[in-house]
């Protein structure tokens, strides 16, 4: 039987906004494994915001995207077919399979995972490298005391649920910023952060301010702009902010910050950081994160877009803010 | 015999830039010493950067200077009479004493110091706070590393120049941002800088990129506006910013940075210090750089305004970089 595979290839570099036209699909036949290889049938894959920093040409922590490749992206399947002496048709594997339905491995960079305690899913998202990035930066940047105020943006996502459930757990206050009130509803409602506020809406200044009445100790950003911006406007002395993301940055051109100043008066730590850096502490950070999802202290939600036409759709919409938690493609 | 004391009160804050009507003089009789009290003679008074910041009101780091009292600043002088059983007249002391040419002290907060090997006036500077700021934000905030390239604004300043020379001393390549051929050249052939850019030159991006060929490793930015935003440009992998001083948003206004992407992707940390929230590690820094002064290692340069009336005309040519080095008054 031959399978085909159906792949998506980055066709031209975004100018600005990233746009479908971008991105190319194509099929091609599955090769017949060589020794030592095995195929990968994709269920999951996760898109993510650092993809879109990937898709330019500028100097990055990591090399773009080359033009008329797979797209990169982690990934959550199945062994198909095995001449690999270290994995067995049936087993689940994670690794960096790309925008793809099929793959044939080495067996470097995949990782077994169980997926009965904690779903296939999640492996990209609270207990991947969505939810290690929240576990680093508020464990190994933040470092949040009790009573101190957390305050994270893109509070609904796959990395900031996580931030806020993890700070209520060391008994923060946590408040979240996200798009809308649906998402705040959640956040508050169900990932029990104590305050949410929408910066869609036009009194989003003011709500901001009353959110955070003692000020903000620690800023997981994952937004930048005026988010940032009024997160620094908050600070408290001594603040620390675990600089995640910039998705506000993602239409291309500059960034700007404002309140500079607040970082030498409040005497700031503003940094940096990528998570894939700290491979020395993912299995410790991975087998906490997979308790607490096991034992439903640490929920999270999914946006699943269906079939891999719908991935670059899907990509889209994130990077404008369209997912409600963690986004993936169902293959 | 009774002595008049002349004084420079903060008459009203500033709107934006601060002139000299923000100030006043005052003329009042030094009172009789009351028992463990002591007179102060001020030989030199120290002007610096952060005292434009006490001028005004907004929430900071320490309280606002208080309308119609003398300005603060510290001082070095000479105990001209005693009633403290702890100095004798003769005695060289630094301490707070304000823009004014005497103070009563009860010995609180004043530090006795040796004027043989080190000039009274370098306890003000390059052996007192500006020389511990330096020695700080260098070996504790960037600790670069031989070979590391090392950025210095304001790099003839009474910070700058110091922060330039011991990084040197560490091994690395150490740039200086100033303002003007003159500063420059004193900071290259003087100071022993490896390059020094004209930031009022019209070439200033282009040159600044050339004296920094390898990038920057850790900037040490006392100045802020285009300057920081030059050197964020130009950040390496893991570098480190100490955010001593933003100078250029002294006259009021918000003060953006550009490029605030290369935090996040170049992994920065950026870090706002106050070095008198650092006194246990004073003494250590004092006596280095004390012994380094003494051996001609360590060199500096003043400005030194003549009579108390020169002061806040001297001080507002500062905040303008019109001081080349150390700014003093001279009492």
């Amino acid at each position: 039987m031959t399978l085909r595979n159906r792949q998506w290839l980055l066709a031209r570099r975004p100018r600005g906004v990233a746009e479908e036209a971008d991105f190319q699909l194509v099929e091609e036949e599955v090769p017949a494994l060589a020794k030592g290889q095995l195929l990968v049938r994709v269920h999951f894959l996760s898109l993510d915001p650092y993809m879109r920093g990937r898709m330019d040409e500028a100097k990055s922590y990591a090399p773009p995207q080359p033009l008329g490749q797979v797209m990169i992206g982690a990934t959550v399947g199945e062994v198909v077919d095995s001449k690999h002496p270290g994995f067995q048709p049936g087993e689940s594997v994670v690794g960096n399979g790309g925008w793809q339905e099929y793959f044939v491995s080495d067996g470097g960079g995949l990782r077994k995972v169980e997926t009965s305690a904690v779903p296939a899913s999640a492996w990209l998202g609270a207990v991947g490298m969505p939810g290690v990035t929240a576990w680093y930066g508020l464990n190994h940047i933040g470092k949040p005391r009790p009573a101190e105020t957390v305050l994270v943006s893109a509070a609904s996502g796959a990395v900031g649920g996580v931030v806020g459930q993890l700070a209520r757990m060391r008994g923060c206050r946590v408040v979240g910023v996200a798009g809308g009130s649906a998402k705040c509803d959640y956040v508050v409602g169900e990932l029990g952060f104590h305050a949410c506020v929408d910066y869609k809406a036009p009194d989003f200044q003011e709500a901001f301010q009353a959110a955070t009445p003692d000020g903000i100790d620690f800023d997981f950003e994952n937004v930048g702009g005026k988010v940032f911006d009024a997160a620094l406007s908050r600070m408290n002395a001594f603040g620390r902010v675990a600089l995640c993301g910039l998705i506000a940055g993602y239409g291309g051109g500059d960034l700007t910050l404002h309140n500079v100043r607040a970082i030498l008066v409040r005497r700031l730590r503003i940094e940096g950081f990528i998570v894939s850096e700290h491979l020395d502490l993912w299995p410790q950070a991975l087998r906490e994160l997979a308790e607490m999802v096991a034992q439903g202290k640490l929920k999270y939600r999914e946006s699943i877009a269906q079939g891999i036409e719908s991935a670059p759709g899907a990509f889209l919409a994130m990077l404008k803010g369209g997912n409600f938690g963690k986004q993936l493609v169902r293959m």
